[in-house]
């Protein structure tokens, strides 16, 4: 069970997916959400699934927030732009099934709408607080290295790291097989646990921006991050204590002096 | 394999679901069981699901009882009172993944019988035991917190937790999605495992009666509290024995003189 | 993914299901078993499930044997005798969801052949050596207590026990759903892990034949369980094993120098 | 969600299956890579499912790698010989009923190519080095053991081993449901985990290579296994990472000075 909620059904021509969902550092979640927040883009589908947290959030004290990803929509403005479908949300799939089938079902929505290309954005876990984190990518297809080389994004991530878990990967993994092609950015952070990292996001955005011909302003960055962090580590936080009871509860002795008596 | 049987379809005008799953104190099934019974309402279908614990209880020493959700209709009496849909339960989902097909399963279903509105009932345990339990409330839609504000629900629910967990919450979170709208209604109470909490389910009770214009006797809720404790207890300890015992014996030390071989 | 496949559609007339998976002491496996054999029983279709352990087993040193569960056909030979299908099996599922999917997937195969009456066959661990064991019953319907406690059948289970786990208990749970009436029949056993009980298997069997009105030379069990036994009891080993194995692949240290750099 | 994506669909003339997944000591990888580099077979088909691990790799820095199994094919080139199917990939199923479904996927797959018999090549950890490691069998036929015997495989696995975990025996047990007929050849090999065993792979490379009726040219393998090696470990390293990783995350402490309130 995933389901894509539509609102509207925009006519994009040959849009990019931008896929920001949260991860090490946050990195993705921040930077697309940041952009389009600064570009204006428009929501017109969001999707949920029985892959993630059985639970809501209360938000401004009493409001009910069901866990989601969210599709936004930019047409582009000048010549050189491209339109955009950017992607963010509160959470990844629990299970690690669910990872198949949630990004399975968001290409073939992204799909009908013209999708062949994408960035995704993700963190390098470093262990050490970055003072200038770079952005290290991957790529679905070999050319890509070389087209976006220039762009300041360090194409020998594989030196360093062997794998992406999660959505940023499997988004350029399972896209290839449908023909789409697909860069993973990611930014270089401490990767301690439920810190959101500004600076990565950044540095981020700066290339991302340029490969797409857009400027925004970064200045209101770190206090948009500031703002976002709060739900970002509030649903951190709530995964975790839901994670801790669940187990504490499953672990939980028998009581009572009723002598246990199997029946098979 | 979630699995709706169907006894009767009862013509319903604007109903209300009531639902009353257990959870924390039990509030829920306890209130919503009181009310079935005070108002005489009728059963008219029920639900089974491989979310469920794979096994049957015993009741009066040699009768099978399969793990159920169970769906009461009530038709409205006199003017200002509303029809309503009762859902108790002897559980809720096992596994994650389970919540969210259940309570799609049932909201489809009360659907069909004209459902626009939801009061769901759980407990928020504090880790003390109670006094004068409070009623803590949550919405899926702002609007609701001033209208229902004035029957002493304490909409600050989000001040004191994050988020809701279950039934309770999802029903709010994916009934929303369908242009539902929901009340979450929160009891009080200690929150110490394996209790049901008469206190908080009584003044729940009085909220909701207060909000459907129905009056009912709650001098009985004690007595009968007690008596529905025996089987709600049952269900949990089976659960937890149940689960300890596959726990033990996926742990089981592996026997015999033969080494293992293990081939791929 | 629970498949049967059917090697012939007998004609069956109002039949009777006799349900001897594996469980505690093994009791309704080697009953259904010794019964089949006895009675010479036709097998007529076998069922295999994406929710059974994923090995097969070697026999007789080199061959390959898919877990199973079987069907057997007996028809009426005599006035009171009844039309029976028998089901025995290697195992129940390996989750508890699979319990639901793989009775359910039986129940519509058995429906399609007349049945609307069972017995199923489990043990009752006690934790101590039985020296005369008794059969305990559990029914699906009331009045079933009634016509059953003459034959020797002990209807208070439910003062000893609060639930029977996994097929033997489902079937009557899940059957009820459909209208079918049966009865779980119990034999005291000790329930140490790994032990098949004949002695159980034996009283169990006598309980049976007279209310089937059939009759069976029983003087070869002991015998025919030695033999049984063994491989039943090689099906248990390897599970366990498997579970072991597989438990502690899981948990075995990371090696290498390499640091550990998580991507998001 | 298994998925076979098709790039050719090759005429082929009563084809054999040949299986070399992933296992202990990488023996059916390996012998099976071996054969196919060698053979110049020709790929025409991959798969991925919901049911590998939720990560892409990483090669050549920054290639991103999708987890697959792979589909070749190979036409008989001289009388005698038979026109094949050879299956390799990156894993095996992550969870347990994906084997049934990816197996059954698969069987459908090449039932089509007009598949009616087969070959699993996997491995037997003995716990220690083997110098002359041997061939031990086992079939789905009990004629087939007559018919291979004479190559040089011991048919008496059974007396050290009671099962085979995973592809190699599925692929057997599974097939044979549907009138295939498959031997599995399990080279005996240490079975420390993360070791790739040409020498066990070349024993059955020998056999399978005399059975077939071709000739290949073996010098070459230690050398191409030192290659695939590489590649084989790091798949290995990183799910065991990940594992470990998924692992710590789930067991993270809460931190936070928020008293923990559960909601129901």
């Amino acid at each position: 069970m995933t389901v894509i909620k539509v609102f509207e059904r925009p006519k994009l021509k040959n849009p990019i997916l931008i896929e920001g969902l949260p991860g090490v550092g946050n990195i993705g979640r921040v930077a697309v959400g940041y952009l389009i927040e600064e570009l204006g883009a428009k929501k017109f589908a969001q999707l949920y699934s029985e892959h993630f947290f059985p639970f809501v959030m209360l938000h401004e004290n009493y409001q009910i927030h069901l866990l989601k990803n969210e599709f936004y929509y930019w047409k582009a403005k000048k010549p050189g732009q491209r339109d955009l479908i950017l992607l963010i949300g509160d959470c990844q799939s629990l299970s690690t099934h669910g990872h198949y089938e949630i990004i399975e079902t968001i290409l073939n929505f992204v799909e009908k709408f013209g999708v062949k290309e994408m960035f995704t954005i993700g963190g390098l876990a470093t262990g050490e607080i970055e003072d200038k984190p770079k952005v290290l990518g991957a790529v679905s297809h070999k050319e890509l290295a070389k087209k976006y080389g220039k762009f300041g994004i360090d194409f020998s991530a594989g030196e360093r790291v062997g794998y992406i878990v999660g959505a940023s990967g499997l988004f350029l993994g399972l896209g290839k097989e449908r023909g789409m092609k697909g860069v993973c950015m990611l930014g270089e952070t401490s990767g301690f646990p439920i810190v959101t990292d500004p600076k990565a996001a950044d540095v981020v955005l700066e290339a991302l921006t340029k490969i797409l011909k857009i400027k925004i302003d970064t200045t209101k960055l770190d206090k948009r991050v500031a703002e976002m962090e709060k739900f970002i580590k509030k649903v951190e936080d709530l995964q975790r204590k839901a994670l801790t009871q669940i187990s504490k509860e499953e672990k939980a002795p028998v009581k009572g002096k009723e002598q246990l008596r199997y029946i098979g």
